[in-house]
């Protein structure tokens, strides 16, 4: 028998000497265990995605000393997989990218054996073309049970993106070769791939099916060893597994949260027992909630932060939000400004004020009108003779932002913007004004989705967290008198399906009338969009729970031109 | 003799129609001019760079229609290559990207052969492993003087960076591959170059240098063609330039604006004779400044803007943004907003007006001490018992902000912001303050620069077009009294030299000390650019000028921690 140890870190980004002591406390663990082999994440030095950091010299070199150093002070008898990266040291001559992106095997003080990721993801979020160079090799060890016994398991080593193109699973190839399947054939005993993989919707699912059809159809166990927390717009989700080579689910960690586990395997049975398994989520509505809690939670730490603040409308969004910081933060370093103008309307105030009160969050009311009056007075002369339109109802929404920010300038709180992915989409959201924050909470939650899982947290804490009125009120910026948001937009339900038609499955919009959808509104929509690229590349990172998210992983041009689409 | 035409073209992102109607009427000139063949820049037809337009398959189907249709259209006895993007049809069964970065050879009326780009830039601004799978042969064809002669010569076709990897000319392989070494041993006759290579100061030269080292060491004329125009961030500067089998130059385009000539290849020299050369600019401040020029013009014009607005502050930025707006639009087009605010010095609406003058655009004035009044009142309870600081300056600026959008949002004014590079690294500028704006026009010039520039304008005019004062005057913010900006940054030379080696350098903190720059002044420095990474994800588009601007080709991330520099 054999135990491995798996340690579900969450590393801050660049933090090479508090990643590393994380790695060292969890070594000190797994020897106290009685582990021979501890796992951690890919890039478990730097954190995933270290990004441009890589292009310093400086950094680089300074990953290469923390690693040396850190394999000094690990225990002895245990060997240690940890993600770094490594110099391309042939790249002046032959060519290629400067660095690798690596795992390095410590054991008894030294860099063993370094491996390199040979499939480079390079879409969506991804740019691992940027800075690596593909290892040409299939990457394994082995490993002696003690350094006086004989018996010995021989390993596979795969980082992230290897795992991902396997041909019977996906029904086609995006790689032009599979580590696993090369693994496979050097007959190894066991495959592990130590991972950075951002959380989606449902991903979870996906995962352990395509671990389960990889270890059936090679043969061999899998450990996928992930890493967690919030990195910007990134939520990394945990949730480690092992699969035996049977494809049984042996072992889970923890989804959202670091965990350390051990799975022990057996030489007679050649095969890993059956561990500790951790429940997955009840529904996706859960799911999403612990991922938005975690990012929120881990963009305020990792920049500093204990408070936020919010603007409270009274509307879902702000009540989602709100209900994410306080469970993120505490409800006691959560302060609400409700900042009512002449058009809000008599619930605005008293629903922001019963969610704050079901929350236990603080508020502070900050009325407007003062404000809009003196814009109006300074404005008053070069507005004469125009209407009320677009320009006065984006002054109510930058007032609001002026005064939140603030707020958060004077007292060192993390403002948090509430809009979501349906309005972020259609440009029905304030530059300068409702999209101020530092990190955007459901940015990449479809309306649709904030209400269904305000309903889930409702049913949830079985009491009504999130007040009734808000849940069954119609939509309203209430930025002039008697406006609601369907005046001006589709119904939600309507929306968010083009939406996700338009933006998830790349379809035209000749595609989504023919799949039902009135032509008018799919081409008012579609125009929207495209229109509203420049609000949202100045937008705030949004936590990414989709495949297709604003932000980092879309790049679309602001000035172009297309005559269908 | 055979006639060669360069079309060198400004399309539009996404516009096929519009750029395959730019392709068709350079052909037809092409035509009458006798040219048996015409150029036009890499991608010509969707524009340069298409971005994650390219994931959507109906705008890939789309290029290839408008393809297939501009084919027919062509005069006959012409080949036109054109840019496009072609399907790679092995992908979904071996693996690889969907796409080729492609010229597609159009003649009589179809596409005789396609080339793909075998060198995909994937580091600074250039994702093209996102999208391209590169090609795997040499490209080259067999061009015949016309349908009844046997005088034909041989052509090799690269696409942009296949000119970039000469390791005798960098020192270094950037590729395992060099694609013109390739071509010439296949003995081709000359080869050409369709690029859309961006703009940075002094890039030209280098361009040049390279094309004449590799016509001296691989024996042939080279033909390089360039996009040209602005393309949100990213300025092409055109610059075609063809150099003969000794590495003489023969020809060169404009540079910064659209433009067609012809080149004569005689085969009994086999080699290209003198054309026309256009005159490289005087210096580079002349370069920059058609650079920004181009860049305002464009992204307001492809954005559909006829008119821009941008604050007056009465200092040195914003005098050169409003000549430079002034020049991209014509004065008329161009009006300054002056927001002076109690702690405004008497200068600075002086100063403005008199550039406004000199200039001959509108400007309007917007007094903001009522709206500070109505925020310190609104603020007043909130804030009791605090100190003027940071969070009063920033509603300053916050209130300019919102004025200038409220004009631009009323009038369908392009709002420009004026900020400098230097303040950009260091974050001395106002998120949602005067950060606001559509485009960024001066976000990748240093300040030491923008005095340069405006020194070099003074003195290309003959006449005080910047305002003497507004030189001369110490820079300041103008935020509370007495201010200058020299009390919170140390002296711009000073300041810009450590950004140089920080940002394009990549120099370490210690390398900058060791350069002989104070220890706490780069400690302060290198640390302000680390914290104002949350600012600048929020700006908005700059025009680069440089290797190193913040912006697309600028990934970093926000959540991080370093120990050190």
């Amino acid at each position: 028998m054999i135990r491995i140890a798996i340690a579900q870190l969450n590393p801050t980004i660049g933090d090479l000497k508090g990643n590393a002591q994380q790695i060292l406390e969890a070594a000190q663990r797994a020897s106290q265990e009685g582990a021979r082999l501890l796992l951690t994440p890919e890039l478990s030095l730097c954190g995933y995605p270290p990004r441009d950091l890589l292009l310093n010299p400086s950094f680089v070199e300074e990953m290469s000393k923390t690693l040396l150093n850190l394999a000094t002070q690990l225990p002895s008898e245990l060997a240690v997989l940890v993600g770094t990266v490594d110099l391309n040291v042939r790249s002046l001559q032959t060519g290629g990218k400067p660095l690798f992106n690596s795992v390095a095997l410590l054991e008894q003080g030294q860099i063993q054996q370094i491996f390199h990721k040979r499939l480079l993801p390079t879409y969506d979020v991804f740019d691992e073309d940027r800075y690596f160079e593909p290892g040409d090799e299939a990457n394994h060890f082995v490993l002696n049970l003690s350094s006086e016994s004989t018996q010995s398991i021989h390993i596979g080593v795969t980082i992230c993106e290897d795992l991902w193109n396997d041909e019977e699973f996906w029904g086609k190839r995006t790689y032009h070769l599979n580590p696993i399947a090369d693994l496979a054939q050097k007959g190894v005993d066991f495959t592990i791939n130590l991972s950075a993989s951002p959380y989606t919707v449902g991903k979870q699912k996906l995962r352990e099916s395509m671990l389960k059809h990889g270890a059936i159809r090679f043969r061999q166990p899998m450990i996928y060893v992930n890493q967690v927390g919030g990195n910007d717009d990134l939520i990394f989700d945990g949730s480690s597994v092992v699969v035996d080579r049977q494809g049984n689910l042996v072992c889970r960690a923890c989804g959202f949260e670091a965990d350390f586990v051990t799975v022990d395997y057996d030489f007679e049975k050649r095969d890993f027992l059956l561990s500790s398994i951790v429940p997955e989520p009840e529904c996706d509505e859960a799911e999403i909630w612990s991922a938005l809690v975690l990012g929120v939670r881990d963009y305020a730490r990792k920049c500093g932060f204990s408070k936020v603040v919010l603007g409270l409308s009274g509307g879902i969004d702000s009540a989602l939000v709100a209900a994410i910081a306080a469970s993120a933060l505490g409800a006691e370093n959560v302060l609400g400004i409700l900042m009512p103008s002449p058009y809000s309307s008599d619930h605005s105030v008293g629903d922001a004020l019963s969610l704050a009160e079901n929350l236990g969050i603080q508020t502070q009311k900050l009325p407007i009108g003062q404000l809009m009056n003196a814009y109006d007075q300074t404005l008053e002369e070069l507005f004469a003779g125009t209407s009320f339109g677009v320009a006065e109802e984006n002054i109510q929404s930058r007032i609001r932002g002026t005064l939140l920010m603030a707020v958060a300038n004077k007292f060192a709180y993390l403002l948090i913007s509430t809009g979501n992915k349906s309005e972020m989409a259609v440009g029905y959201c304030t530059l300068y004004g409702d999209m101020n924050g530092g990190l955007a909470a459901i940015a990449d939650v479809p309306k649709t989705r904030v209400y269904s899982i305000c309903e889930w947290l409702n049913r949830r804490d079985t009491s009504e967290l999130i007040p009734a009125n808000i849940l069954t009120k119609a939509p309203s910026a209430e930025l002039k008198p008697g406006q609601v948001d369907q005046d001006s937009l589709p119904p939600y339900e309507v929306l968010d399906d083009i939406l996700d038609r338009f933006i998830h499955q790349h379809q035209s919009a000749a595609e989504i009338i023919a799949a039902g959808h009135d032509s008018t509104v799919v081409d008012r929509v579609v125009k929207l969009v495209t229109i509203a690229e420049f609000k949202r590349r100045q937008a705030p990172p949004g936590i990414k729970i989709t495949d297709r998210a604003f932000g980092t992983g879309w790049r679309m041009p602001i000035a172009s031109k297309r005559q269908s689409y």
